[in-house]
């Protein structure tokens, strides 16, 4: 129906922390993904999928004690009046998966998965409604081998992608050594405990004083909005930041004095020593896998180690400061999540990759270029009556495997040309009457013929020298398109099939 | 938390209408839609990709005089109270995307999309609730040379993914044709209209009995529902019977003499003859694309040429009767569409493969099988003391390109080889103290062993021969695995970066 021009028009538009995606950042994220899943494989993990809707209890998502889903998801009723949610992470449902599945699974059970997530939160700069992620997960192995083996695997991924070492670390600490040092400083409560980390968590993008201040009485951002602080005494604080933010060179004699006097309270210690030797062992020294105490990862099911993966060269913020990238995924040990649909506990620990983060350190440091994508050759349209002509040599060229369109609009060769330039078409075709009286076509070479227009004065030099273009006989198309192509070293402009 | 055995445990499942997906499965869906994209390409087309939520009026979801969403679709509402519904279909976000873009775009305007979309449906057999599309689209083209590309497209992807010319046919009809012929028959309604091609869109289904019925007084189903009929006479629906369902013989004869008769009243036949005879000079010929009266496509909003990708070939339903295969996507000219966002209407046309539904074809041609999917190598745990040492040969052979796991449950030895059979290991490897001793290790061959083992009668002889199994000396342990591999043929079974 025709849209009626005195009734107000929809607006086209997106809802925020939503975005639209291009043909270039497609390609970029496609080869990414193909080369995690390599790293991935060769570590023995499969792949598995799970939809992007659940109910919303089996994602644990219910608010306690009330009967609505919690805020930060998106929640619908289906038509049995069943909430059901949208996934905001890959770990929720890949342990309904297990459970559900669990005597069928080889166990251990090491499986990897991509796919969006979806965050019903406030967006803002770099953070998004919509976002992918990229996780690996063993279940059914209480091993810090297991966790180890995470850190290994996040290493030699980040290597594959091209990021040198020196540029990332991954970092690992156990939740039971922060517990452990929560005990000692008199922070008892589930929930302050919980502030504390969150708190701890903000330490690369808040700095040491933000820190502080959310762990005593509270930080107003820049933006004018006040966050409740954890409301920790200073002396707290202070004995927090001696243990957790020591540099690399206190850190193992405090690891050892603290971990001996300890023992007893902190067998996160066991474990964490544990992971940090057998990487070591296997050739991940402290350059690539290295303990660092004030890891927290913000999610509450972790129970054991925590691991992140964290870039360390630095990037201009918004204010043009030098920061750190930082951190592009991380994982940990959840081993109560399975637990909560099966009458036993089933040990997991898994790894997530924020890969639209990871694809925009890539991006920052030229990864991600790849070969120039060019366009189509572009058959025009000069006599209207004879589309079908034309259209058979579109199907010549692509019969050989060259990438070629029609002309499908309505305009007359100025446009065509400007279309062509818009779709980065190595070349056009061209054929008036008297080129077809002639059985031969004219082959317009646009990549060559930008370079010899900078290079020509005047328009009416261009328009007599005609550069780059030239006629060959129509059943010699495909060849002369070769050529042309070959010329410009866009053999790989084919597709891949 | 431990689970307190008191409460009752979350039970593990999806709702109806969802699945999950498992390596196989997905590897073949890889496989396809590389294919897919391939031909796309080859054909000027572009990827782009749009999130999977959108505002629900930006995809025309509200209900008319409503202040709610269509049932069908899942929707909610975000913090500022605003609708929001997850995609139903990718025509309806690129409608968004093209009039949101609209002056950066090239015109026409060829892209492709592949994703999940939502219905909020009864879910039923074969009938989900999330599943995957994908789509090409040119916006922006009003010429039936766009709608030809199309249809040789679509019967292009069809060979490229395996079907065998003759298995195929690409039908294609026009929705002005439709409206001429129920015009004729006086049925003039538009909601009358609607009704009446949904029930011509059921002959493959129901055939021709069951189309009489909903077009005539309605029909019971199997399960005892009743659908409301379109209220046709008698006369009526014999007439449509006559016009739409005439035989490919008597299909020249008849449109020639009803186009000739009603070429006034229904330009829509110039546009199916242009579309037919561009495909057929192109090498399309009816074998691969041909005129059907009686496609229709449910979707309200195409407004001329509209065209189904069928596969002939009979399976079986569920009572074992033969069926045609049938749909496996289609498509149509939207015209309107992008018009409700702008002062201007934009042609448009587009093609959409059921992505699920297609590779179910192709699994039953078992075009699908590729290559056999090979587990990791699975180095044991013998002496749990020594895992470092197991993981630094796991390490040596991820290094050589070799898929290699380190076993990390707690079972012993029986375990740990059942583990390896799960995980169709192609070899595993042992080291114990003996062998330790004499910086060996020893190579199980799993293929080979079960090949022996059938061979073999006792389980005694089975132990006294320890069929394919083989000590090498610990630094040859890259080499020998890739023997074993090699013997098997399973260069292949080393993952693509």
């Amino acid at each position: 129906m025709p849209p009626d021009p005195k009734q107000n028009r929809l607006k086209a538009r997106l809802p925020r922390g939503l975005g639209d995606r291009r043909a270039g950042e497609i390609a970029a994220t496609r080869r990414m993904l193909a080369t995690i899943r390599g790293v991935f494989e060769l570590y023995g993990f499969e792949p598995v999928e799970t939809p992007a809707i659940e109910y919303t209890d089996a994602l644990g998502k219910f608010l306690p004690d009330q009967d609505r889903p919690n805020e930060g998801v998106f929640s619908f009723q289906d038509e049995d009046e069943q909430w059901l949610s949208l996934r905001y992470d890959l770990t929720a449902p890949l342990a309904r998966y297990v459970a559900e599945n669990f005597d069928a699974l080889p166990k251990p059970y090491r499986s990897y998965r991509e796919g969006w997530v979806f965050r019903n939160e406030k967006p803002g700069p770099g953070r998004f409604r919509q976002f992918m992620q990229f996780d690996a997960d063993t279940v059914g192995s209480g091993s810090p081998a297991a966790d180890a083996e995470m850190c290994m695997m996040a290493a030699d991924t980040m290597e594959a992608l091209g990021i040198p070492r020196g540029s990332y670390v991954i970092k690992v600490n156990n939740r039971k050594v922060l517990d452990g040092v929560m005990e000692e400083t008199g922070v008892f409560s589930q929930g302050k405990r919980i502030e504390t980390f969150r708190a701890i968590d903000k330490f690369d993008r808040l700095g040491a004083d933000g820190v502080r201040l959310l762990l005593g009485s509270g930080r107003k951002d820049e933006s004018g909005d006040f966050t409740k602080g954890a409301g920790l005494t200073d002396r707290q604080i202070e004995h927090i930041f001696k243990v957790l933010f020591v540099t690399s060179d206190e850190l193992t004699t405090m690891l050892d004095v603290y971990g001996r006097v300890n023992r007893h309270l902190h067998p996160g210690f066991t474990d964490l020593f544990d992971i940090s030797e057998f990487c070591r062992q296997a050739g991940y020294g402290p350059d690539r896998v290295k303990i660092d105490l004030s890891v927290v990862r913000g999610l509450e099911y972790y129970t054991g180690p925590v691991y992140e993966a964290d870039l360390t060269f630095e990037i201009k913020d918004e204010k043009g400061n030098p920061v750190r990238f930082g951190s592009v995924g991380g994982g940990g040990r959840y081993d109560g999540l399975i637990g909560r649909f099966r009458a036993e506990q089933v040990p997991a620990t898994g790894f997530s990759i924020g890969v639209s983060r990871l694809q925009a350190a890539l991006t920052h440091l030229g990864k991600l270029d790849g070969e120039v994508q060019t366009g189509p050759v572009v058959v025009t349209v000069f006599d209207r009556d004879r589309i079908a002509d034309y259209q058979r040599m579109v199907q010549r060229l692509r019969q050989a495997n060259i990438r070629a369109e029609l002309y499908l609009g309505s305009g007359k060769m100025g446009p065509q040309m400007k279309y062509a330039d818009k779709r980065a078409a190595p070349c056009v075709i061209i054929q008036g009457g008297d080129e077809k009286a002639r059985g031969e076509v004219q082959i317009k070479d646009l990549i060559e013929g930008a370079k010899a227009a900078s290079a020509i004065a005047s328009h009416q030099e261009w328009r007599e020298a005609r550069p780059a273009q030239f006629a060959v006989a129509e059943d010699k198309l495909v060849e002369a398109v070769r050529e042309v192509l070959a010329r410009h070293g866009l053999g790989k402009a084919v597709p891949q099939r």
